[in-house]
């Protein structure tokens, strides 16, 4: 028996999202046979990062200080705001568009039945937020499902009764897909909101 | 930006085999998000493990100890030795058969061109354990890999050279599986190696 440390190590690498026993007994091995020091810089990392990293009080994003580094620069465009669900949607708007205004992470989406509601979301931060006035456009970039949908709803309406115009990504056909492939009501959506050609 | 611990997570993640940027970023979010305590205990059992994991000087399996458990216990059966490649070998073994007598862990197999050979195994320690006396029979449980093979072959002759029986795991089709998918090789095999219904 490779005893307790080890099977102890295997248990917590399950912690992981995707990871199961399996997956866990491999990686402990490549860390142990291959990889001692790249585990350690794993344990310090992850002991650093749990008890360091905490929520900007600003956007809700994840920070190591009290306001994250885009709220508290005076290079982004405060006038626009993009609402997004979780920091990874943050992260990938951040990496794809020129966007250079500032974010507002929800940290989920309006789930009644899952007991999540605008206190939750942060939504009276974002409230008092607008009311400050400087924002002119909220940009909802919430996930295109049933959940986020209501929730882009619910945040059109906080906007409009501030003043503030939302606004919402385009929905249509991704590009580099396939007609025949996209979901009939993706399609339907696209069909339906042609644009002319220039 | 979400700066420097979060990417320096992302990145310490990356050292597990199989996680790439995408995957990493899942993790990190997924600990911040819904798992800062299991996090923290990862952290902690990775420190512990790269630090005080190390090798039976018996065996040479992972151990916290100068000799692990099993090459310490007085319940099994020192007169059966087992030989296997790796750690996550051995326990699959443990775990599937019955076996009670211990293990030898190579730790690799005979590879010249990458600069392993016998030293690197370990080759002369189980030699002075064969010559020790006391084990009866050496169990090759390499893989059936090229490599596996030649390693098994060398194996054999150094225990028939010190007086000990060597013998390896059979060779055939595996239980569950269909003639139809199983490979040439291991047909053919299983084929020559028919035996007779009692």
């Amino acid at each position: 028996m490779t005893a307790s440390l080890l099977e102890h190590l295997i248990d917590a690498l399950r912690v992981l999202p995707g990871v199961g026993q399996k997956s866990a007994q491999r990686m402990a091995y490549h860390l142990l046979e291959r990889q001692r020091d790249g585990g350690r810089r794993l344990a310090d990392a992850l002991a650093e990062a749990m008890e360091r990293i905490r929520h900007c009080s600003r956007c809700r994003d994840f920070s190591e200080t009290e306001v994250c580094p885009t709220c508290a620069s005076s290079a982004r465009d405060a006038q626009l705001l993009c609402v997004v669900e979780t920091p990874a949607d943050r992260l990938a708007i951040e990496q794809a568009t020129g966007f250079r205004g500032l974010y507002f992470v929800l940290q989920g989406r309006l789930s009644p039945l899952d007991g999540i509601g605008p206190r939750e979301l942060g939504l009276d931060l974002l409230a008092q937020r607008l009311e400050e006035g400087g924002v002119r456009e909220l940009i909802v970039a919430t996930n295109p499902t049933v959940e986020g949908e209501a929730t882009a709803h619910y945040l059109a309406q906080l906007a409009r009764a501030r003043g503030v115009a939302p606004s919402r990504l385009a929905h249509g056909v991704p590009l580099g897909g396939e007609l025949e492939y996209v979901d009939r009501g993706t399609l339907s959506h696209a069909f339906g909101s042609r644009s002319e050609i220039p």
